[in-house]
């Protein structure tokens, strides 16, 4: 398979879908962006970024090579129960949601003649939409790929391509361990963020001098409270039990921490030391956010 | 009282004493350095930033219009029970420890020929030493102020112009509500950075892909964790009361995101927009670092 003389549909013209079709343009399939927003359709139409623009899914469905789903979990899984009832089946199907053991059930279902793959770029913007898209969005970043049991070893070969055509990284990753890891790397840290915002209201509603006092640390530690809480709630509400799970998990360490303060400072020492250097010896993804 | 011709001792010739006699070298008092080290010693002279350097704290209290204590909060108070025993009383004492109540307590038992009041200037760097020191360093932070009762009026008065001749802003608190409000603006924050490193540990050993995932919204979370551990250690053990509140708040939070995850989408959505809210309009210290 190659990408040249490809054609592929992009379902969805936002900020994922959009920088997608502008990272595709020099690689040379003919690219079909869908999205419902006649807006982004008219915007894509003038940016250039696709071949086609179609407002109706089962058109952009319809006679591609490989149908990319740049859009929200729910609507992923919403999009692939319907694939072979009231929409038309695409040979090969990859999604770009940010969680994965629902869609991957879903694509579980599809049928026989759909070849279909679980996918994750881990970048984004702080802000959204076709407007802010990018080309290089996708350069430097780590890309989860997922396959199914049912999957064909070309697909994974040439999504590993697709992936690397895009200066991206691919991860091979089960449904499960992605769930689960990016529990850790990316809900939790939104969760904790929400949260150290959300217990000041008490204590600055008693005493507003606590508005003055917040610096820099406690900027970045709750830099990402500040994002788009549908997109949160979408990527939460598909991965319950392993965000559940890395709570349970942050909460026991905060009573450990709280144990040990009072009881050891001298474990709590070790404690805070051992976080300290392997907070040093990190290495980040260069891409910008995490989604 | 003027700054001009002053006698000021600095006791620590680390990043806050050495940057804050940098700092007032333009305003015109004569300037003590004391320290314990033989180097940093060398250095301020080398560097120019104090006119006299005295490895004794007795000959650098004796002699002084105003005392100055530069030192982490344990060895403040360490320092300040010994005035009257076994050191020279200074006429008037400030400090610049992190936590405020033990030192308001310890400056409490000060002979009455000592006027003191606490201080907090809440700004810093990722790097100690004199060698980090910046005349600049104060400029635009937030500079916590703490009278006793027995403190004058005059050393009130006196310690609001001094923050203001260094371009910091003064703020009036009592010991009892800046250890309150900074648990949650600076110590909490820095235990849950902490936490948030710990818990990868068991989830890095059983699936070292995690080390691939993490982001630029990890990083921003936990990048407190990377401090100076016997700094923070000094600041919790002085604070392990307020501390000991925060994380438990921390703890209701996190449990009543949990329970609300599983249960009831639409209050969930509701906290995190608050704290979404909260968090956008939320304005920043410039200092560099809190601490």
């Amino acid at each position: 398979m190659q990408l040249e003389g490809m054609q592929v549909s992009i379902i969805g013209l936002g900020l994922m879908g959009g920088s997608l079709a502008r990272a595709l343009r020099a690689l040379g399939p003919k690219l079909t962006g869908v999205d419902r927003d006649p807006e982004t359709l008219r915007l894509a139409r003038e940016l250039g970024v696709v071949d086609h623009t179609r407002a109706d899914l089962a058109a952009g469905l319809d006679m591609c090579d490989l149908a990319v789903l740049a859009l929200p979990v729910r609507a992923c899984v919403e999009v692939i129960r319907r694939i072979g009832q009231d929409l038309p089946v695409p040979p090969r199907l990859l999604d770009l949601g940010s969680t994965k053991v629902e869609i991957l059930k879903a694509m579980g279902d599809l049928p026989p003649s759909c070849d279909p793959i679980g996918g994750h770029p881990m970048c984004g913007k702080e802000t959204s939409g076709l407007r802010s898209s990018d080309p290089g969005l996708y350069r430097g970043a780590m890309f989860a790929l997922v396959p199914l049991e049912r999957t064909s070893d070309d697909l994974v070969q040439f999504a590993q391509k697709f992936v690397r055509a895009l200066d991206a990284q691919p991860l091979l990753l089960s449904a499960h361990d992605h769930d689960h890891l990016v529990a850790f790397s990316s809900h939790l840290p939104y969760l904790v963020a929400a949260g150290l915002v959300r217990i000041l209201e008490p204590v600055g509603a008693e005493n507003p001098r606590l508005w003055d006092l917040l610096g820099p640390g406690f900027r970045d530690t709750t830099r990402l409270a500040a994002g788009e809480v549908g997109m949160m709630m979408d990527i939460l509400s598909t991965n319950r039990g392993q965000v559940d799970g890395a709570l349970r998990a942050m909460i026991n360490v905060l009573q450990d921490l709280r144990s040990t303060l009072q009881s050891d400072e001298e474990i709590l020492t070790s404690r805070l030391e051992g976080a300290r250097a392997r907070r040093r010896q990190l290495q980040f993804q260069m891409s910008r956010r995490p989604v």
